[in-house]
C-alpha cells in the first residue's frame, strides 16, 4: 500500500458535533487486517430505534448488505457492528456464517433479536472474514461504550482515506431540540477494494420508519447519489440512519409532509451533502473539487445523467487535474450521456466566465481569463443543455497521477 | 503536446496490402494544425461506387458527421476527404459552410454530385476549420492521386496515434478475387480532442449499398463497437465502407445471405477487427492489451455491456497497469454492469487460471501462478456468470500514468 498523505482538499477544522441521546459508540483495535489503530465500531441504541437503509445498487453485493437488507422492512435497530480492512464480499456460504454468527453475538450482549443488528464491512473482497475474530472483540467492544464517541469512530471505519468525515447538526421538530450526528468513509463512492462507501447517521428524533425511509431516500438521491470519484460502484455501498426517540420531548410526525420535519429535513440532508463532499474531497489522488450543474435538461433525471457522465469522463478530470479549460470535452460528455440535448443551443459556463454559447465558443471567450480559476482548487462548471427545465448538482474530484498511484501498486 | 513516443504494444512489422481496383488517393501538407507533415486525404473512387456507413452516437456530432449521415442512405461515392488536426465540431454554422464548401470543391474536381463526397475531420473540437484553406489544398491533392496509397493515408489521418494503423485481405467472391484495404486512426475509441476514431475500407467488390450496409453494422458490431480506452466517445467517430465494383469479374450478389459472401464477410470482419486492435494498441498510454471473454450471460447484448463495463473500469485497468490479478475488482465491474449475473455461480478465469468460481475464491488459486501472465503485454480474462448462452468478447487497455501525462497535458 503506497503511503497515504493527507487529501489537499481536506476541511481544516474539526466540526462541532451535537449530542445524540440514546447512542452509545465504542471502538477496538481487532487486527482484522490493520495493525495499531482501531478497526471495529459498535455502536448501541436506546429500545425502540428506528432505522433507514440505502443500499449499493452493484449485483455482487456482499454478505453484510444482504443481511441489512432483509431487516431493513421491520424498521428496528438496536446496535450497529461495523469493521474496516475485510470487506466480506464473495465469499459464498462462509461469508453469510460470518455475518450470523456477529449478529448473534451482538444480539446476546445487547438483548435484543438478531434482526434488529445492522452489520457493515469495508475492505479488500475475496477473503474470509473470521467469525472468531469478530465476536472475541465483542466484550471489549461493550466495556469501551461512550456516548458521543463520533470521532473515534469516524477514524475506525476508515480503509484508504486520509481523513476522518463528520458532519453535525442541531434541528428543531416542533419546539424541541433533536442532534444529528453523521459519520463516512470512502474514498472513492467506489471502490471495490478497500474503499467503499459507508455512512451512519445518528439522531434522536422521533420517528416511525415509515417516515425515516422516504426522508432517507430524497436525501441520499441528491446527495450521494450525486458523487462519484471513478464511476465503480462498491459491492458494500451502505447508508444507514438510526432515529432513536431517545428523551424526545416533540410530538410524533405521523406523515413526511408535516410542516414540522422541514427544518429537520434541510438539516439532514445537509449533513448527508457534507458527508458526501467530504468522500470527494478524500476521493482516490483528488487535488481539485468539482461542482457541476446541469440546467435546460427535458427532466430532474436527464439533468443528473448528463451531470453525471461529464463527472465520470476520464478526459473532463484529466484537463481539470491538467487546469486546462478543455470545454470540447464537455461537449462530448454532454453528447455521448444519451439524453435529449440541442447541439445548437447548448451553453457552457466555467468558474461562472460564459465560454460557449448556441453551438460555438463565445464571441467574447478569452482562455486566460480562465485560468486564475482553473489554477484554483474548486471547480465549477455549468451547462444548459437548451431543450427544458430539468436542473441537477454533481460533485467529482480531478483524475491525476495520484489515483493510478494508488490504484496500480494498491495490494502490493 | 507531450512527445509521443510509439506504442509498445504497436505492431513489429508492416502488413501486406491488397491492389484495390477503382481507388486513387493522395496525401498533402496543408498546414491546417500541424507543419511538416501531410494532413490531408483524399481518395477519388470509381463510378458506380457503392458505400455503407457507421457513425458515433454522440449527440453532439461534427458538421462533417451531420454531412456524411445525410447522404450515406443514398449509398453511392465518389469521393473522400480527410482532414487531420481540426475536428469541425461544436463550429455551429460556420463549419456546416465549410463541410459545404469542400464538398462543392470536391464534386467539380471529381465531376459527380456534391452528395456522393464524403468527409471526415478529425483533431480539436470547437476550433474554426477554415474552407478556404481546405479547398486551396484540393488541386494539389488532385496530382498526387496514386493506387494503393495506403501507407500515406494511413499516416495523412493521423492525430495523436503513435503508429499508422493498416489491414488488408484478398477475399473470394464465386472465383473471382477482391481486395479489401482499410486504415484507421484512433487513440481511444474516443477521446474529443485529437483522437477521435476514424476507420475507411475500401473494396473493389461489386456489392449494392443494400447489402453493404447490413455488412458492415454486423461487423462493426463485434469489432470497433467492442473496444474502449477510456469510455468517452467521440463526436467525429465514422467507419466508411466503399466498394468499387471496379474490374470485378464476380457475379451479382443481390442478398446478405448469399453463400458465395460467406468468405468476405470473414475477411472484411478481420481487417475491421484488426484495426479495432490496432486502436486498442495505441490506447492513450497503453501498456497491456486485454481481451474480455463474457459467456454465461442472459443474452449477446448482456455479455457485450459487462464486458464493456468491465472494460471500462477505471480500477480493473488501474489493478492491470500494477499487474495485480485483483480479480474482486472484476467481481464489482460485473455487479455493476447491471445486468443479470448469479453471484453464487460467477467464475473467473485469469490468463487460463482459476480464480474465482460459485462465489468464492477457487480453493487451488495461488496468485503466485498468475504473475507471469500478469507481467506480459497480452492479459486474457474470462468470466461465467452463471445465467444463460450469451457471449460476447471486448478489447481494451490498461490504465496508465503516460494516459494521464497525454491528457492532462493535451493542449499546453
Amino acid at each position: 500500500m503506497p503511503e497515504t498523505t493527507r487529501s489537499p482538499l481536506a476541511p481544516t477544522s474539526v466540526p462541532a458535533m451535537p449530542h445524540v441521546a440514546g447512542v452509545a459508540i465504542a471502538t477496538h483495535g481487532a487486527n482484522l487486517r490493520y495493525r495499531g489503530r482501531d478497526d471495529m465500531t459498535l455502536a448501541v441504541l436506546a429500545p425502540g430505534t428506528t432505522v433507514a437503509g440505502a443500499f449499493t445498487r452493484n449485483r455482487m453485493p456482499g454478505a453484510p448488505v444482504d443481511w441489512c437488507r432483509r431487516q431493513i422492512g421491520r424498521g428496528k435497530a438496536r446496535a450497529l457492528l461495523v469493521n474496516a480492512g475485510n470487506a466480506n464480499v464473495f465469499t459464498g456460504r462462509d461469508g453469510a456464517a460470518t455475518v450470523r454468527a456477529a449478529a448473534r453475538g451482538v444480539a446476546g450482549l445487547v438483548g435484543c433479536p438478531e434482526s434488529q443488528v445492522y452489520l457493515a464491512s469495508t475492505g479488500v473482497i475475496g477473503e474470509r472474514l473470521p467469525a472468531e475474530a469478530v465476536v472475541k472483540a465483542l466484550p471489549r467492544l461493550q466495556k469501551g461504550l461512550t456516548a458521543d464517541n463520533w470521532q473515534k469512530a469516524a477514524n475506525a471505519i476508515r480503509t484508504t482515506d486520509t481523513f476522518a468525515k463528520l458532519s453535525g447538526r442541531v434541528a428543531r421538530i416542533a419546539d424541541a431540540e433533536v442532534g444529528i450526528a453523521g459519520i463516512a468513509k470512502g474514498s472513492g463512492m467506489i471502490a471495490p477494494d478497500m474503499a467503499t462507501m459507508l455512512c451512519f447517521v445518528f439522531t434522536d428524533a422521533r420517528l416511525s420508519a415509515a417516515v425515516l425511509q422516504p426522508l432517507l431516500r430524497r436525501a441520499v438521491a441528491e446527495t450521494f447519489n450525486a458523487i462519484t470519484v471513478d464511476s465503480d460502484t462498491s459491492t458494500s455501498d451502505t447508508v444507514l440512519l438510526f432515529a432513536t426517540g431517545a428523551g424526545s420531548r416533540h410530538p410524533r410526525i405521523a406523515s413526511l409532509g408535516d410542516r414540522r420535519l422541514r427544518e429537520f429535513k434541510l438539516k439532514l440532508t445537509e449533513v448527508l451533502r457534507e458527508l458526501a463532499h467530504l468522500v470527494v474531497r478524500d476521493g482516490e489522488g483528488a487535488r481539485k473539487f468539482i461542482e457541476i450543474r446541469v440546467s435546460g435538461a427535458a427532466s430532474t433525471r436527464a439533468a443528473h445523467r448528463i451531470g453525471m457522465t461529464i463527472a465520470n469522463s476520464p478526459l473532463v478530470k484529466t484537463a481539470i487535474a491538467g487546469e486546462d479549460a478543455n470545454w470540447g470535452r464537455i461537449v462530448m460528455a454532454v453528447g455521448k450521456a444519451g439524453e435529449r440535448a440541442d447541439r445548437d443551443r447548448l451553453a457552457i459556463r466555467i468558474g461562472g466566465i460564459e465560454v460557449a454559447e448556441r453551438g460555438h465558443v463565445h464571441p467574447g471567450y478569452r482562455e486566460a481569463e480562465l485560468q486564475p480559476h482553473m489554477r484554483g482548487q474548486e471547480i465549477l462548471i455549468e451547462v444548459d443543455v437548451g431543450v427544458g427545465r430539468g436542473k441537477a448538482t454533481v460533485w467529482t474530484c480531478d483524475l491525476t497521477h495520484g489515483y493510478i498511484d494508488i490504484n496500480a501498486d494498491y495490494r502490493s
